[in-house]
């Protein structure tokens, strides 16, 4: 599949570097087509891995991945097109951390609202799924560095882009999601992020997820 | 231990009977001395069980529960009175869920305070101990009633007050607490509601509780 990636950070790189071990075609997209981060990704991820700007990452894509910072997302979008998101399964794996205050951050929108939903809402023709934001980036792609069960949320109103994206995270060693249903239930997936931010200083590592104990 | 209850709900009603079969007197606090709830809970509880004031309670406990709604619990706790909370463990099992704008609830204080730290700034000389809000009241008290490994969150900014606490809950059958550092942290605790209920209606049941996977 040709992936469209926003963003350069260690969420993007790390995602854009799995799906090309998979063999899939990923083109990593950031302000400047020439960005140096990305040029450095590209020369090191083989021969499937291309750049350019947000707006050509998304015109590539048959599916797109938000890894930019929830703060700036929106933006971003807006600069790769709501023509080149359409119909498009968009995972946002965005957070809204706002670090303007320090560390720990607060969030810059929540409890009535979500990154997700704000996403949906401007692009009503992309169909987002919210998806990995609770977990660092290692473990997005490798559930297995964390022994023993553990969960991948994830959420959406399109049921066949919640199908594709979902089938997609099995390829990275997922065995399932939990399917939380539509998106609001972001709401709570990016709720989660002052706890974790809190347990990764107390544990010492980002390398924990969270698992959902059933009776 | 001589312990009082501040609330008559399912929370207040299922700790109190759990404590006392462990063997402590519980005197269960409402706004009325002659609740008939807690005169109900009084009546099937056996001898260590009594009932009184919010004030009755506070007075009686070594050590005090808060098991009201979080949107309630500085009005109860006033009632309760300072002066009878004074160098007393007070752990907090509340949620600031308001249901003012139907189901889900959202969360009427979260991001940069939480019920918790509300607590702790209106009564300084009460010692605080989030505790036990992440998770349904039956398994509060009743750990293995989800099998396998799955974590009870602790906070506070007082070191022997959550050693204290500690100890109790140890008693109810959990293995330890996940000790998250200052009284801050109850933020994330109280922000981690949104999914729980997500996931309640997912699961279609609340016996379950999360569990911290880690490398």
């Amino acid at each position: 599949m040709r992936i469209g990636i926003l963003g350069t950070g260690t969420v993007g790189q790390t995602i854009g570097t799995r799906l090309v071990q998979l063999g899939h075609d990923v083109k990593l997209g950031s302000r400047s087509a020439a960005n140096e981060k990305a040029a450095k990704w590209v020369g090191g991820a083989g021969d499937h891995a291309t750049q350019g700007t947000f707006a050509d990452a998304a015109v590539f894509g048959e599916m797109v991945f938000n890894c930019t910072g929830g703060m700036v997302s929106i933006d971003v979008l807006n600069q790769a097109g709501a023509e080149n998101l359409k119909g498009k399964p968009l995972v946002d794996v965005s957070n809204p951390l706002d670090f303007s205050r320090g560390f720990p951050p607060t969030l810059s929108v929540c409890n009535t609202d979500s990154v997700a939903e704000q996403i949906q809402r401007t692009f009503p023709d992309a169909r987002v799924v919210k998806a990995l934001n609770t977990m660092t980036a290692a473990l997005m792609v490798n559930p297995a560095a964390v022994p023993g069960s553990h969960d991948l949320f994830l959420c959406g109103n399109d049921a066949d882009a919640k199908a594709r994206v979902t089938e997609l995270l099995r390829s990275f060693g997922w065995p399932g999601v939990l399917d939380l249903g539509d998106l609001t239930a972001a709401r709570g997936m990016e709720m989660i992020l002052p706890i974790w931010l809190r347990l990764m200083g107390t544990l010492k590592t980002p390398m924990f997820n969270f698992h959902i104990a059933r009776a």
